[in-house]
């Protein structure tokens, strides 16, 4: 980046801001094949991060990763009908290697139900074979028609899917309340992301899917965001897949599974949500950087506040603060400040010979720009607790933002009112006719059943007795 | 796995032996596309250890980490000719999305110097951005016309793949030495084998690559497998990418490059040389269980033998040992014996009524099958000495395999008396006529031409002075 402007206006044109923000911190950038990107390694570090976190709570709860192919024989495919509805519209297909044609078309994952069972079947044989927990991290393929938009809505994205199998619904259902509970959890810990959590609408629900349990999370455009989900795929694929197992009872049943994703999409919602007209604003817990320190010195103390740095540096570093000194002679210290808000870099401390003499630095909050004096003694518990309250700040910043774009309605005329811009909160009859009118109308799909129900009103559209209170908006 | 019997003799058949093994120690199993294989959790355990160590290597020499698309524009891959020449004819086209072809075919990756470089040639502009050095942890496919082996020669494989770029030759060069040092390291002392290094033939050089710089090893049936290499590319792709950049004297140069790899090709080598007829035998610093504690109790001391293996447990998880007790009581102790044996877990501990009563255990090796009686008091610093003791023995066993397989040879009666069965170590002029008869004649490549040079004698097939010291063989 050799030279700096603002970004767009986030306020005024969300989505052009946040595709400034993502090629001017170097997060992702195009390849030649449209919804095809790199994810560079500002934002590939914060990815390696999170799957670190998740990867050690999915392997608490005994799971284990393995490694499926990532091409899938069309026929395999085809066997859960409308599993194969919802994703042949969007899969990549080999047909040809080498100089040859293949006897048969070859699917890049779009997910890997289908492949997995297959041998799930072979590998379930009697109750002491269950519960099976696999979970692999790799990159799937869904050649979506929608306009793509990097890392929200990619053709080809990271994530790690999570496919089990249990001898009874209950342990099936169990886990899917666990897993996006799990989900949560890092979202909010971590990434300091509110969510809602519900399930979807039948019509929006994973294709071969009983239910789909989201998190769902709201842009500062007001659409929303699904987040990772989990499905309970109760017995439609182990019937079709023929995965069985002689039970205690020594009667032959079949299996009850799920299957469950966290992608790279989630850096997106991240980098969206937090951040503002000069940039990203990371999260302290996985910032790859947490405190960049600026020594701002003239030739002459230049030794004396350069030994500072180091020293600060250390003191950091030995307590587990990824720190960083940004040491370039040709950058002025203005610049650099621009530079590291850009970067989102939750904390900036800048050395001065005043600050040198004072015993004390200048600590600076990515989230709020507030300038605080620290002494030197005190400055790493200082910066300790300050992640925290940059986390905790993050976090309702998001919150209220979720609150100011949620409207509240009873009506038809106010839905239509306020659904440009704000995630709807109604009631719905639960009838699919409904849905399909209020997309049609207004272009807002059921984004989430959530659990937290109060009906308060009839169904938006028919006004007949509604079944659920629901959010309606318009979607990524 | 609901009755054991023995495998295949490895003497006799290496490779049935070797296929056999990876089935019956649920290592890998097939999907339903030739040389597509599954990884299952006990072998993706291992290269999940792997990864880690080596991607912690890799960190520390400033390389950091990214991810480029799976699909790779036609046009983009036949930039640079002799790549294109050498992969087009492995490679799965992707024609068709959904139910419209495409424009223009898609290459998936079957390595990433096209998709990278391009956007090397935007990303690099000065000797400040130099030298850029990326790596990616990713699958590629590869559609080999040879028979598949599971692990040693898959159509999809998964890797990192390392790309570099520096302002000079020196600088570029002596990053291939020192790739190629830290992988012999991680093979050495992580995966207790042995290797030679050396650089390709120019026949068997990386398609585009200036030379190829290998670690070569020695399979029990005298076949070599060419491990982990760096590849020096010189200014070719450079050149055909236009990756330039304004050095401090104000020109404008090519940029000089490498690229790295490490594949899971690793698990099925070190599968391969240290198992037996009873199963795999893991170097301990990766085995995903250390010592696993069988209890051997009748009713009556149930309660106690199982307290001790407990206590056992804890004791050796807190000095970090991965630890495993099988108490199932469905199944007898031989059977236990035998299924660890199979899992190649280096140290069983069997704890039975007598072993109470003398406040000892019996410590059996995997390496030897040696039986040790190890006092209750120094069992955890006997047992982490033993795991010294037996990554040693596993390393010079197959050191002394090694030498064993290669036959040192100065005329071609020899070689061909010995090149079925051994790596055939000779003097080649370096013609590529000789190569080339060689492999006509007798079925053997070059597979590398040591660091280690001594000329003992004239070209092995034309008789003209010789140029270099080299190994011949037949290889995976």
């Amino acid at each position: 980046m050799s030279k700096q402007e603002g970004l767009q206006n986030k306020k005024e044109n969300f989505i052009e801001w946040y595709i400034e923000l993502i090629q001017k911190a170097e997060l992702a950038d195009y390849s030649k094949v449209r919804g095809f990107n790199v994810i560079r390694p500002y934002a590939y570090e914060i990815w390696e991060r999170l799957t670190k976190i998740l990867d050690s709570k999915i392997k608490e709860k005994g799971v284990k990763n393995a490694y499926f192919p990532l091409l899938i024989p069309e026929s395999l495919l085809k066997k859960e009908a409308t599993h194969l509805e919802g994703f042949s519209p969007e899969t990549a297909w080999v047909t040809e290697a080498g100089s040859s044609k293949l006897d048969e078309r070859l699917a890049i994952r779009p997910t890997s139900e289908t492949i997995m069972y297959d041998l799930y079947s072979k590998w379930i044989r009697s109750w002491r074979d269950l519960p099976l927990k696999l979970n692999q991290w790799v990159n799937v393929v869904r050649w979506e028609k929608t306009d793509p938009k990097v890392f929200l809505r990619g053709r080809e994205f990271l994530w790690q899917e999570g496919h089990t199998a249990f001898a009874t619904k209950e342990e099936a259902e169990k886990e899917v309340r666990d897993i996006v509970n799990m989900y949560k959890e890092v979202l909010e810990e971590y990434c300091a992301l509110p969510v809602t959590v519900g399930i979807k609408s039948p019509k929006e629900t994973f294709a071969g899917a009983e239910y789909t349990r989201v998190t769902e999370l709201v842009m500062p455009d007001g659409k929303t965001i699904q987040g990772p989900d989990c499905h309970h795929l109760g017995q439609k694929f182990s019937t079709m897949f023929d995965i069985t197992f002689l039970d205690k009872d020594g009667e032959k049943k079949y299996v009850w599974q799920n299957s469950w994703g966290f992608t790279t999409r989630v850096l997106g919602i991240m980098f969206g949500i937090h951040g503002d007209d000069k940039g990203l604003i990371l999260p302290p817990k996985i910032a790859p950087i947490q405190v960049v320190i600026v020594p701002i010195f003239t030739e002459k103390d230049k030794p004396a506040v350069l030994k500072e740095a180091d020293e600060l540096k250390i003191r950091l570093e030995e307590d587990g603060i990824r720190t960083y000194i940004d040491s370039r002679e040709d950058k002025k210290p203005g610049w650099k400040f621009n530079y590291w808000e850009l970067k989102g870099v939750p904390i900036r401390v800048e050395i001065g010979t005043k600050d040198l003499a004072n015993d004390e630095y200048t600590v600076v909050r990515r989230d709020t720009l507030e300038k605080i004096k620290v002494s030197r003694k005190d400055a790493i518990d200082r910066i300790i607790k300050l992640f925290d309250v940059i986390h905790n700040n993050m976090y309702q910043r998001a919150k209220e933002l979720m609150e100011s774009k949620t409207k509240r309605v009873d009506n038809y005329e106010d839905f239509k009112k306020y659904v440009n811009g704000n995630r709807i909160l109604t009631c719905w009859c639960g009838n699919r006719k409904c849905e399909d009118e209020i997309k049609e109308e207004t272009g807002a799909r059921v984004s989430c059943i959530p659990d937290e129900q109060e009906i308060f009103c009839n169904c938006v559209k028919c006004g007949e007795p509604a079944k659920y209170s629901v959010y309606f908006a318009k979607v990524y």
